[in-house]
């Protein structure tokens, strides 16, 4: 059985155990304040051009939207997402949990855009019952987002514009942020992110690491105390180094860009498969998660040897389904699938 | 250098990095969905004799007090603990972020007794405007204390009682359990844990483990829905086999106590080295923190060579200061404290 | 300027003043434990036939919906809505600063159906990762909705046994329940809400108090220890009694259905008078709220003599405007209001 | 029976009734958007010389410092109080239900110094984990205190250097402000008031209104946006003009002081018949509470006629007790009880 259900299936790359083991007896200080963080956070700066950004790292996803959102809202604030935006389905209102709403917009292919968030900021300050309303105080997007889409940069440019008009912080959810730099067609560089977002995490958990989550404030006005945050939402980790160690790792040599180069071109070979064999697609996309529509038969067949998530029920025959390839995809594995789907 | 400021200084035991190794590359679903996660709580209901306990894995302490906390009290309810609680103190006020007060009542060498709790109980319900104060909903423990003291069995079995009548969970909060239990003098056993509290973590971060808590749930009435609160609370880890591999190995072969009695014994020579010498203690204790009450040329005397921490102000010439040994304190490095103890 | 932009434009029925005089030196205790508190309590109870039903009064809507719905939820669980409902738009996210999601459902006409709300929790059941979502833990409706539009008996009836179903208390929004009650067509009574609603409340506010809304639990289950949520949301009024008179004078001798009797018919004339002009509406309904589509001149003439609300922009053309009467409305100002409309 | 029990047993002052019965079918606009709402701020501001103020009016204490304390507080910070302090005691943990700390320092006679606040900062910042301790972000006093005592001019302007050196803003609960001005030895004014804090409140509750707190922002930076945080804590009155015709008749040709002057004259002649028969007090002031310690057989004495609070036991065979006078308490009922305490 092959499982391509996430991203998250197996440990680490392995020389973040051998980074483990190295250190593993050497005394040092918790709470983040060890040279592992310290170097760690200079080599995002340095890749990630951003001389003066305040860098954090945390354990997970939910934890660090929580912790990230609460922080930059007001107490009458709440955080513009797309509906289908991870802080406002699968995140059991982790939000809300700190007091705010989620002020959630159509999208479209998971994105939502400038002029959407510009009328809806727009409609709330004309409304004469304004106050009576959530504010909206902040902007959430993923990149790429929950359907493996992808801004352009000259999207995510006018988005900052629209912030920036508004006021409202923009933070770029990055959980899965090296499959979507690495895509084809992604006209995003690194150094782009400090210039377009207030803030950002680069995700380790799903690209590498046993976790972890680098939290980059490009502007670092806005990460004051922060490490109080981190501690109330139960976010700061005690042997900090650990987190530490694995973002050394992986920004050393490029490692974090590799191994997602490989799962994105892991995963075009998936797409292909499914492609050349004439089955459509829920999203057109180009990162390390794959969605194709399938009739009942062949989710069967396909059953029987790999895991898969069953994404979207499409019609009475048919379902969109999601295959997910990771740093950890070995190329046997999509030998096979594409065997399979050939044979379907 | 040799540092004795904490029991998270160092990694893991080595042979959870091997566990992490042995098992890296395997596929396994997420969230504590694994079967290694279901086999560590089958060892902690086996070794705690509580087989119908419900277990969960939080990654850190104060993620795992919120989260319990919160999930325990009604919106007008508190938590009873003692004024040096750690969630009173060092959680950065994470109870009180979740809605919740911290009722906190004057300890005594760390603990509080069951006399205080039922009379505060007690003079809440009969405060004719008792609606008007918060009630009080359950009680935190800590085992040890911050102060390194341990409860007895029978203070622990008197508090249960109160609890009980009151309507009151007991909570005890275990992150260094093992070195609780493996004191010396200690009267508690691990089956008696269960007995006693309706909830209760065993600690990994300070015990062996990269980062963990095990939450067990004796009254698993007060578990429902236990999940979406770790989620809720940021603390559900993707890769929650993390979690299970680290606890299956602590459980195995008694690990987690042979690691605790090693720290404890280790303290017990840095104690008696501080005695002979005719030092007096902040507070008599016997588990892994020693207290010594130093002049301030033997605090700066020790400083060359060694870390500690001052942890409170005694006179003009005198602070009381802590040790910290771990299963991670190598014999030499006591050897070397003991010298230099005996040389002041 | 004869104002129908709202139903609290003015002061309360003046037998509420003569009440307030009446009783002004009077010695009473406060927060509610007063003998005017216990008699409306007891009115309510008669009139709407709940014998052991829990009532409560609050001052005021927003805080009310708030105290309520915090006080019934778990903290992991949200609340059943309209997309349209008060508390999802305009209450400023109070729900959300208790710590919990508005589930919001797209309305027709203002309600939601009995279906949507059974699929939306079969759903969440059935999705493999429920847990990393909000739990759908009650459902709240108005009746009338903000469309001022009403459900059928046997529409509340199907809402209460999905409820029942999937274990959601179900809380009605009555801020104007009386103009729900006397409208025409409305085929609920008084002594329906406590066998379909497990929890709503009488609104005073809008329809004859100076303020109040009256919560009755007819579940009094689910009103445990309610004096202390009350209390911790500063719902409690020092001089509990203001309350207790107002409702007391309200129940009297059907009072409060007499005046949104009243009301209705009024808000009856100004609805005929549109519609004898052959304007359309945004929604039909029979309440105390008119929603006629009007052409920018006609606005523009009426607001020369008269205030009232733009609801919604229909066209390049047209608008949708809100009417209100109320209890205080005299027959003269909808008769000039008629005329009015007539002479466009 | 005639009542000292509290100050908020009787209605209001008869010339609001009177103010409420003249407007009572006038239209106005809601949410404090009313004519009443602004002159009555131009009054405070006039009365109280802080012509740059923003000021608000709520309806309730309770309400008044949940939302002033968590518009002010960054969410890991605290509000420092006396242990003794209403938010810490009686408001059912309002404030921590909006997520915050309350940090509670010991007080001396109901009142803390700025000695004990600067230390408190001062122990803050210099602990190394200060980041794992709730950060103190402001400071809650009450005049008069708990207790009934005053702090005098210099121990506020001491305080506010305190607070202003540490950025914390000064709050003052006045919920019975005028009580306090009004006592003989008091040496504030109320100009003196907006020099000192940067927001205060004005108490119409217990002071001659049926309800109503005026929030004035004598720091009008810190009032930004403070309607939505209103809104969204249930505080915003619909028919917000109830709020500004009583205060406008408070502050009307000085009313508001000849009240609370009428209550603590009332009150030194209470204390004084205890005073003359030798009775001790809990605490010595000169406010609209008085103490006194009594026999068990005088309070059985006392009870058959008169109705006032156990507040605190002293020793087997004596209590404290309140009487409480208020704008509402005749000379009669002072003279009865006079008669009464002579008759011991």
């Amino acid at each position: 059985m092959i499982l391509f259900e996430s991203d998250y299936l197996e440990g680490c790359h392995p020389s973040i155990l051998d980074a483990l083991r190295e250190t593993n007896l050497k005394q040092t200080h918790g709470y983040g304040s060890d040279p592992h963080c310290t170097k760690a956070a200079d080599m995002i700066r340095y890749i990630f051009d951003c001389p003066d950004a305040e860098v954090h790292f945390l354990v997970g996803g939910t934890q660090t939207n929580a912790t990230v959102i609460s922080s930059l809202l007001k107490p009458y604030q709440g955080v513009v997402c797309a509906q289908s935006g991870h802080i406002n389905v699968h995140e059991t209102g982790a939000v809300e949990h700190t007091g705010h709403k989620v002020l959630a917009l159509p999208p479209h292919e998971g994105k939502i855009t400038a002029e959407q968030i510009d009328a809806f900021a727009q409609a709330h300050y004309s409304d004469f019952s304004f106050e009576h309303m959530v504010q909206p105080g902040m902007v959430y997007l993923s990149l790429p987002t929950e359907l493996g889409t992808l801004y352009t940069k000259q999207e995510l440019l006018d988005i900052k514009e629209v912030c920036r008009n508004w006021e409202m912080p923009l933070f770029i959810d990055g959980a899965r942020l090296g499959y979507g730099l690495e895509a084809s067609g992604c006209d995003i560089l690194p150094k782009d992110l400090p210039q377009i977002a207030d803030v950002f995490y680069i995700g380790g958990t799903k690209q590498g690491a046993l976790f972890g989550e680098a939290v980059v404030f490009s502007n670092p006005a806005l990460a004051q105390d922060f490490r109080y945050n981190i501690k109330q939402n139960g976010g700061m980790l005690a042997k900090g180094r650990l987190l530490g160690i694995q973002f050394e790792t992986l920004m050393n040599e490029g490692l974090y860009f590799k191994l997602a180069r490989h799962a994105d071109r892991m995963a075009d070979r998936v797409r292909d498969a499914f492609r050349q064999k004439g089955f459509p697609f829920l999203v057109e996309n180009t990162t390390n998660q794959v969605f194709p529509i399938l009739p009942h038969a062949a989710i069967e067949r396909l059953s029987k040897d790999f895991g898969f998530e069953c994404w979207q029920h499409v019609d009475a025959e048919h379902d969109g389904v999601r295959f997910c390839t990771s740093w950890a995809t070995p190329e046997s594995a999509v030998r096979a699938l594409e065997d399979a789907v050939r044979d379907l």
